[in-house]
């Protein structure tokens, strides 16, 4: 008799967008007149840069000869790809690294969610709370998990509270942990960590012998000075953490996939006997064995960001959506609403007022401003109580979507439910 | 202390190609007038049909417009692939599937590699033998491997020997299985399976509730009447049967990367306590949160080839491997060597001479042939005195290789090693 893996069945019914998915489409057919605007899942709407369309066309040409056509590539990517994210990205800040500490993938999603294969089953997992579903999912389908609590929490995953009352910032844990999610720009929230907050987590890996998997998908947006922008920034950092970088948000990739992976060799692990093994050598065997690459046309369409015409466009593109950060930012605040991020990152979380619960107000703003958001309660416990929205809607309907908030939801109503 | 994942370190240092990638540049720079020809990797080596370049350009076009641009989609693919899918490959044989139980993905070696995570640890795997690496490797790194045994094979799965000797037909196993890898025509020995024999296996699985996985990536290249190309052209597969696909050898798509996996609603696994759970539910849970999609570029050219002129272009690729493959196959049988394969699949298989190894083999024909093949023994234990040489070189170079064996190969010397 063949078995399941069991702990698919701990999960909710289905993953967080899909649900939203579900109760838009079921909304749209009720309400077939309304013009709904999302500004609910991070996906973008601005056309690829022409930089990067050109450089895709390019290689659909090569494609097309046999003297430039290109069949399997290295899994891990290729050089003339890692070279210019190295050079662009890392050692422009200081940071040294070698051609093989650097992974071409599909996405971030796969790459976070697959990372958590190559360490053992009894690691104690943190992530912090709301976080992005897919650091606690993929470790609940691969066993460390354990069920469900009351809190909507997985009783053997860490959670480190990120509210108001602490300003997001995580405490370190009271128990030892292994595994430490961390993502900043931070998607729910769109806050950040100073380095010397950030520093504490890297000093805590290094006493603890813990791994940091830091997920900077969003390190492009940050717009004030001193926010790191790489955790590799920190001192100590190259020897316990793994940093997740991503062009889906930065270029436009979230339809065209293309991401990236740092493991520098020094990060180790351990055997349950204490012998010391390389990570990069664990995620090599790990991609080189289960995954055969991305597209070579994708991978020339990213490179080309790194020309000086690629970085001026993709720099307009990341101004536009964090205008529209801003728009969604002020126009809540004018509204009396406390409001967090939006300002080095594509996300604006803020407090319902009146205690409704997430999904509740989900309904309301979906129902009467006709706007899609995301309930905090679907990025954990402590999210319980807050709303995302998100600045990759175009500029007119950002302003259409604020005002329709402000003029539409009923917030008298709001503060007597 | 973070530990890692153990089950990586009962894996050899890297992955059959890889090792084999190693092997050839350290002949190709100590020996740099040698012009080496690859028959080892079945890679391809002709271009795009023009159909999809085509149909490329224009998506990328579309990426570049915000009325056409597109962000995140379907994590499990596009209808318009999807349907043309179902209609090209499936209901032209009469076989009738849903929408939703078919998913896109960037390649079968994923889908085969991640297809395990939706099962529980303690089942059985079978593997016939000589097998492409990855089902084996993927279930080790899980923790179904158990250690490595003195044949060169994994204590806790079940090898089903294919040799000469039963004609490459595995017997069905002794002892309970759960898991049953098939793939048909088969990587490596080009070998097919006929209804008959198939439905052995499917009648198995009826009766011991096991699911079988069935790698059918090569079913373009069957060119005899009468060999399943689908699983599920065998009456019951469609409860016990999974069948990945892919576009990568059909047309070319090996550094273009799309592929797609039938999961039907009626297979199913069980949980511990008999209650019984749908796979294509389990499937789906895990692509849509740990997955993000095929680029829609990608998807779209995929799809270019159900076009008629599509169709008439990969054809023509099919053929023109497939005539490599005879003058392979035909070459060797001239030489006196026992071969297999090459006539429904893109693979020769061949039996080395003189009880040589096929590691020794494999140095040996690319130090006096400059020939790259595939050791058998990389595929298995009964792969051990076997060889693998592929279609997918130009026909020059296979013409090419194939009277370097026959002229350059000391056959006397290798019959007295």
């Amino acid at each position: 008799m063949v078995t399941i893996n069991e702990n698919y069945l701990k999960l909710s019914g289905g993953y967080l967008f899909t649900e939203i998915g579900q109760k838009v489409a079921k909304f749209k057919a009720e309400n077939p007149e309304a013009s709904v605007i999302s500004l609910g899942i991070g996906d973008v709407t601005k056309p690829l840069p022409p930089t990067v369309i050109k450089s895709l066309h390019q290689a659909v040409d090569e494609m097309a000869q046999p003297e430039t056509f290109r069949g399997y590539g290295p899994e891990v990517g290729y050089d003339f790809l890692i070279n210019k994210i190295i050079e662009a990205e890392y050692r422009s800040r200081g940071i040294e690294l070698e051609t093989d500490e650097v992974f071409i993938s599909d996405g971030s999603n796969c790459d976070t969610s697959n990372i958590q294969e190559i360490f053992g089953i009894e690691n104690v997992v943190a992530v912090t709370d709301p976080v992005y579903p897919v650091y606690v999912e993929s470790n609940v389908m691969a066993g460390r998990g354990g069920d469900l609590n009351s809190l909507g929490g997985f009783e053997r995953i860490v959670y480190l509270s990120c509210k108001a009352e602490n300003g997001f910032v995580p405490e370190l844990p009271r128990q030892r942990v292994d595994i430490i999610y961390l993502c900043y720009p931070n998607n729910p929230t769109g806050t950040t960590l100073s380095k010397t907050e950030l520093k504490k987590w890297v000093d805590y890996a290094r006493e603890n012998q813990s791994v940091i998997l830091y997920d900077a998908a969003y390190e492009a947006f940050i717009k004030e000075e001193g926010v790191p922008h790489s955790i590799y920034e920190i001192e100590g950092a190259m020897e316990v953490a793994i940093e997740f970088r991503s062009f889906s948000k930065t270029a436009g990739f979230t339809g065209t996939r293309c991401a990236y992976t740092v493991v520098p060799k020094r990060v180790v692990g351990y055997t349950r006997q204490g012998t010391i093994v390389s990570l990069n050598q664990l995620w090599n065997r790990r991609q080189t064995t289960k995954f055969n690459g991305v597209s070579y046309i994708v991978q020339r369409g990213a490179a080309a960001i790194y020309t000086r015409e690629g970085q001026r466009q993709i720099r307009e593109l990341i101004d536009y959506y964090m205008t529209n950060a801003s728009i969604i930012r002020e126009g809540l605040m004018r509204m009396g609403f406390q409001v967090f991020g939006g300002v080095n990152a594509p996300y604006v979380w803020f407090k319902i007022p009146g205690g409704m619960d997430s999904w509740t107000f989900f309904d309301k703003l979906l129902r009467e401003a006709h706007v899609v958001g995301t309930p905090g309660a679907g990025f954990g416990p402590s999210g319980e109580g807050y709303c995302r929205l998100t600045a990759f809607n175009t500029r007119e309907n950002t302003i259409k979507a604020v005002e329709r908030i402000e003029c539409r939801l009923k917030l008298c109503e709001r503060n007597s439910n």
